[in-house]
């Protein structure tokens, strides 16, 4: 599980569980002279389930080029068991987009561990709707985007965003953003928005969630990283962690609290994704972790 | 904090925060031969805040009777800053009675913890509204009382277990208790009647929260404990907790590991009731553990 | 991940590590009508390293008896690997024998999760070096063997508990057992004596480690669920847990609050040992949980 | 809790634990015009013990000079209890030092914490033995001296860090500062170095405590801020915490997973320390936080 070579890759595989399927995988792979390292498999149910599988392997023996391992794998494998597949090779490193308002502890997080090597991603760029967080971003060698929105240019605003990731994002990260994507924004990305919200979701859900735990006088806060779809913090969760709290602590003391476990559960759940270890499954996540 | 003596007495204070509240009463305590051993406070502003004072002291030097020590105190002290107070003595064990219905765990982690001497009450009666428990109730040389109740005789049952009750109880445990208790019962047991709730409030009220975790696909699952009111599930937290969980989990796992988390949780809700260290304030608690 | 159907087995594999030994064995299972429904593997370094698999299955429409399946395993696929093998079958339930002194707390946990149906093994026998817990045990209605010892009769005692156990004891839990076993002993027993040590291990080896945790001043106290060997407290840890004290618990309180992460570690080591999670790889555990 | 305005002041008091010494006190504050908003004390004995109390106060109706009210206290109060104390003003920031070599995480989690006012001190200086970290300690705006140490040099350094940081710092931060400095530099700092210890003390002192931690196969990694004393990783403990680990986790993944711990525990252990809320008692801390 240490930092991985560029010779590791990933195959990923959805399908209608039936017997057989990693006895297949495994003998293809065996004989195109791959070497497995890691594999993980769940199955909803074995009579009738969805079946899950996540394989992490070794390409230096690989007998035959990318392309040509791919469609034999789709020839005599994956169209057998009706697959959902895909490989990635961690020589690609994903291009990773954040969106981000005015609080800078989630973003400044996610850089500083991309710049220590611990978060395998290219960063296209940073977009805010507010200009403040430029310099921080900067700084780190990355382009930073300043991109106004309001109610009346929500739409513009938007375009503007989609041209500015059109074609070098493989993924976004809403790292505190404020504002709401349009559903249309988000269908553009099924899966691949990846937000922080500041609540051990479902619970306070919405605006301000830490004022909502302090009326509701909660003993633990929370924080959710989820995909984002068209429902407001309703989407596939990732991961969630708590922390706890007493009447000593006033809303302020819960967001700076908060801050720290936004930062912990962001942080795992974008190299979850970035290591190819998140799987959707209707609303809810398989986390080969 | 180890295993009180017989020799301790608890003060509980509310009132409205003003200077020179502490000064007042510990130099009445002082006064009366009084050595106290624990000291926390709260205010939730103090310019026009809610005050809240908890006092543990030693009785041994004590210089009057304590019928005389509080009437002293309620002329000397109480009535000029407006108090709300009570003083508890260890010696005299607080009252418990347990409702329970079929699921065993929370229950038993009480009797044994009673029995060991953790926890200092007596426990006049054990009601359930099935017969199951009875074995394992009386084993521990506790009175049980099966009180059955339906739709129909929901309003006989309530009054049954009210004399049942009557003069020999000082709070109520729910511990697992699957029936609603009604508006009119709860009334007469207020901030003295404990739930523990199978979530992480406020998220999965209601009814089987680990089938509602479940099909949210949370990734950690939690217990509650508060006090009951009128309102299902609202009442003042008291104490949670929560644990980690993945997809493998399925609602069994759930309910199975869920089970670790009520027991630990109620038990701790239950000591510090029980050692006078929760205040209700409005909806919420406040816990000096 | 629920609890288990008595159709379910599971094979455990430690080999040299090289490609294509989940190949081998995943087809072998196949071809004789075996439904795999969990796969874990490890390897140390897959240049060279050691290899470890566990796989989950169901036998319903195993092809061939249990012998014949073993014997063809063995020719077709472990000789090849020169695997250390084993297939145990969830309808065997393991015989668990547990020693215990005075405390009663760990032998209770287990106990009642064993009542309730949590663990899946038959309890031969309670042994104990002290009468006092005879009762609590009798109630569950297990075997209860007291075994005074004392330096001057130490070897006869431990000849006495061997023959107690003997042919009827899998494994065996030291549930707070506060005597030191003979290296003759423990040899018998290979990682197949769970003991739980209430210390965060290596920290505070030998006895007395809350007294140890208070004079050092540590804010944290841990158990460890470790296999026992000749050396004490050396060996294998199985699972460890930890939780938070201040300035204000005096060693019964650690005692106190200890119990309750004994009782949890223990659990959960005894769990995964039944369900054959846990592999012993030179003094470390692997441990597919 | 909430981040204190200017006018909070703290008074901290050792002495030999008698009784009356909470209403001498806080008489004393009341005629002064002082309003008390946290109190907490902390007694290891009320017969013969040491009696510990912290006081935050606030000064806008302080009817004397500060200077008048030290005096009146301790002839009015302090000497008459044989007190130990000292008042500290939270407009005055106290200046922390930090020495640091190649690590940044911990140093960076600090200089984050304090730009965004989470950390109410100056920095006058970091020192480290490398000048690797110059160009990330600048960019806030620090001043940052390299001072090269190798044994021979050892006296020389420890010379030149103690010229530079003369009169000019209040305390030390170790935030992975990887030369043990010389008994003669931390006598001129007693309880004013605060160090991290990359594991869960006292297990694992002195070298590569993961490593350590690999080697003996443990299933929680840990750390450790405390004082520097003499006696290495030996000095009194402020905080610790623990992390899950599993077989998968190599050397350079609980390096990757510690960092998180060291900056979570030493973050928490530094506010403390600014916050007054930590006093030595013989080799153990008292924390009221």
């Amino acid at each position: 599980m240490t930092t991985e070579p560029d010779t590791t890759a990933r195959l990923l595989i959805t399908c209608p569980d039936q017997p057989g399927i990693v006895a297949a995988v495994t003998t293809f792979l065996f004989q195109h002279g791959v070497n497995i390292t890691e594999l993980d498999q769940h199955s909803t149910d074995p009579e009738g389930g969805r079946f899950f599988l996540r394989l992490e392997f070794q390409t230096p023996h690989l007998d035959v080029p990318r392309a040509v391992l791919e469609t034999a794998f789709r020839e005599a494998v994956a169209s057998r068991f009706t697959m959902d597949w895909r490989i990635s090779y961690a020589a690609d490193k994903p291009r990773m987009a954040v969106l981000v308002s005015k609080h800078d502890h989630a973003l400044l997080e996610l850089l500083w561990r991309w710049q220590r090597g611990e978060l395998r991603v290219d960063i296209p760029v940073v977009i805010s709707n507010h200009a403040d967080l430029r310099e921080s971003v900067e700084r780190f060698g990355v382009r930073f985007e300043h991109v106004a929105i309001d109610a009346a240019t929500h739409a513009d605003a938007e375009a503007r965003m989609r041209a500015l990731l059109a074609d070098r994002t493989d993924f976004i990260v809403l790292a505190r953003y404020m504002r709401i994507l349009s559903a249309d924004f988000v269908a553009h990305y099924p899966h691949r928005i990846i937000n922080i919200h500041h609540s051990f979701l479902p619970a306070f859900v919405g605006a301000d969630p830490y004022q909502q735990a302090y009326t509701r006088g909660v003993k633990l806060i929370g924080a959710t990283a989820h995909y984002v779809t068209s429902d407001l913090d309703q989407g596939p969760i990732i991961d969630q962690d708590t922390g706890r709290v007493s009447h000593r602590h006033e809303v302020p003391d819960l967001r700076r609290l908060g801050r720290d476990l936004e930062r912990q559960v962001l942080a795992r759940a974008v190299r979850w994704h970035v290591e190819d270890r998140v799987i959707v499954d209707g609303n809810k996540t398989i986390v080969f972790a």
